[in-house]
């Protein structure tokens, strides 16, 4: 939390109590997760004194905002102190704005952690001052609220869908053993993890290796169930698919999407005979355009995908520099040379060794340990 | 903190507040890093209410103990509770037995996570608890108290030195670019981690790739300053190590080790001219018996060892089953399939996956994040 107050008549600085609840906060937000995207998670705490008067998130999408709740769940918040890891927004959407909230409920202060980067919502920082509120905030670096609300700060600067990869490799990077039999690398704490992560996307793509040799559900099993579940999008230039996969088997949620050649594209169709959306996509190299894939199903409403490989797509993907973030779950096992590696991404010049891959990546969250696994997150350098 | 309780009046409930004290003990201990090993690192919180009037760690080797020291700081203990991470001690060593101090002290109760390991100076808390305190512990289960005090865990058991293998990989699992040219993957933090790291052990060993390529130090450079300096053992199977290599014109601290195989020691003691102590050890299969080079360093005082690399004589080691901890910083880098691997162990057998190394390994504490880095930390199962 380093850069300097936009506004703040304190003049920015924070007490320690402030950036406990700040991180409280923080926290709060979290637990919106699969519930709310690609809106911003968001959890605000109302504090008098030392005492935490009421904390709420913001639930659901089209709900109401976190400060707006926290409000509704304290009795009296004349005088306190409100703490949110966004800033409240200024703008009649699918909701009254926060900052009418706040001024009503008789806020004295407001200390917030983002900057509110939408053109329509910002501004509830200076609404308040000149109110005659005492509001701190921004506290933090962009990338450090974009580690936290990766999808939504990547949707409000513009572009395609937020694309992060998720590989499960051992420690000496590999997905497979010889041959790519589907093997379970990573414990049951980690492949919780992965369902809850899937929770919070739009859309899960595999490659053809994945599909063909595990031919996983690529549903969300786990304790947080989606908003809408994510549409499940396999990659299949060679147009194999068939009706009988379980990604196309499914009785609910979004119809999946296959991208295959545009040359394959009718006789797919037919063979798939309505149980998934056939996309072509323009050939690239050895595969299909990935980029045009990205922006395909940004045009279907699309705003985050989630890549569970394998190597030979999560290479691609990072070789076009199309991968936003990494999930790198690390499994305690040695596969050895012969394994199938999670990065085919051809050599780095040797005498250039500056251009190692990943460079300027960076570790803004985490690592956590799941099990015996460890989970990396490395977000791409601004 | 699963384990029941060997003594314990109060049935080994611990509240809230008694877990937040015995993990703020089990904390203050490490602040021992590198300046007791291989005693143990020890914590003690003493608490009355809720009001902590003071706390110690075990700081030198041969010192006071962690209790001693935390009774000294406070002016009046009657009928306070003293927490600390190791059962206290109840035996003339040393020092004076802690059980003495702490009932002399007045304390009504002790809460204590780790059991002492050792004949003579286990039975703290039987013989407290016979005196009238209410006496809680222990807590936790071996492998954490191991992970937590991992030297003096092992050394309590008998043994061999304890063996930790450090390696900072790529996430594709490599140590270096092809051709094994000495590249810097981590960054500042992680390396202050490793001098930090260095400080607690009494050895350092690199294989003979790693000096003749990169002409490490072996020094500890660090905000720690470890109680004795750790030996530096290089190895040599040729004989090739010559004065001049940087580990061995230290001028302060242990002489260094090269270990070269018998039919060499003579020519290499002479062309070292007394600046290492040259030890031979029998060659086994493509290098030196690593389980007797362990042996001898044991009979020369060495209680642990951390080993630096490189990846041949990490997989002799791991493949021997020497490796008690594996610390892993892992890169945000790929170098690629041609780069020198971390673990050129051979490989599992295909139909047999469960074969693979590292199976049992167990990630026990961590995983921490320096810089871009991320530490992972491997024991070895029960």
């Amino acid at each position: 939390m380093i850069a300097p107050p936009r506004v703040g008549s304190e003049g920015g600085r924070l007490s320690g109590a402030d950036r406990r609840f700040l991180a409280r906060a923080i926290e709060c937000g979290r637990s919106g997760w699969g519930r709310v995207h690609p809106n911003p998670m968001v959890g605000a705490v109302i504090v008098r004194g030392d005492e935490v008067l009421g904390e709420a998130f913001h639930a659901a999408y089209g709900g109401p905002h976190a400060e707006v709740s926290a409000l509704a769940a304290v009795d009296n918040a004349r005088g306190a102190t409100l703490y949110c890891s966004l800033e409240p927004c200024n703008h009649h959407g699918k909701t009254a704005p926060c900052t009418g909230a706040i001024l009503a409920a008789g806020v004295a202060r407001v200390v917030f952690w983002a900057a509110e980067p939408g053109m329509e919502e910002r501004g509830g920082a200076e609404w308040l001052c000149s109110r005659g509120l005492v509001v701190d905030g921004p506290f933090g670096k962009p990338s450090e609220w974009a580690a936290e609300n990766p999808v939504f700060f990547h949707s409000a600067s513009g572009g395609g869908p937020y694309l992060a990869l998720k590989l499960a490799v051992s420690v000496d990077g590999r997905i497979a053993p010889p041959g790519g039999k589907r093997v379970w690398l990573t414990g049951e704490a980690s492949r919780r993890e992965v369902h809850r992560l899937r929770a919070g996307f739009d859309a899960i793509l595999v490659g053809s290796r994945t599909w063909e040799a595990d031919d996983p559900m690529l549903t969300v099993r786990g304790a947080v169930v989606p908003r809408v579940p994510p549409v499940a999008v396999l990659l299949d230039r060679c147009g194999r698919a068939s009706p009988g996969l379980r990604a196309l088997r499914r009785r609910s949620g979004p119809r999946p999407v296959v991208a295959t050649a545009p040359d394959r594209a009718g006789d797919l169709d037919r063979a798939l005979s309505g149980c998934a959306d056939v996309v072509a996509v323009p050939v690239r190299g050895a595969g299909l355009d990935l980029a045009v894939l990205l922006e395909a199903l940004g045009e279907r409403g699309v705003t985050s995908v989630l890549c569970e490989g394998g190597g030979v797509l999560a290479a691609s993907l990072l070789r076009e520099g199309l991968v936003d973030r990494l999930y790198l779950l690390v499994a305690p096992v040695v596969i050895g040379e012969r394994g199938v590696p999670a990065f085919p991404m051809g050599e780095p010049e040797e005498r250039a060794p500056e251009a190692f891959r990943f460079k300027g990546w960076q570790s803004v969250i985490g690592p956590s340990r799941f099990g015996n696994d460890t989970l990396i997150v490395l977000d791409r350098g601004d």
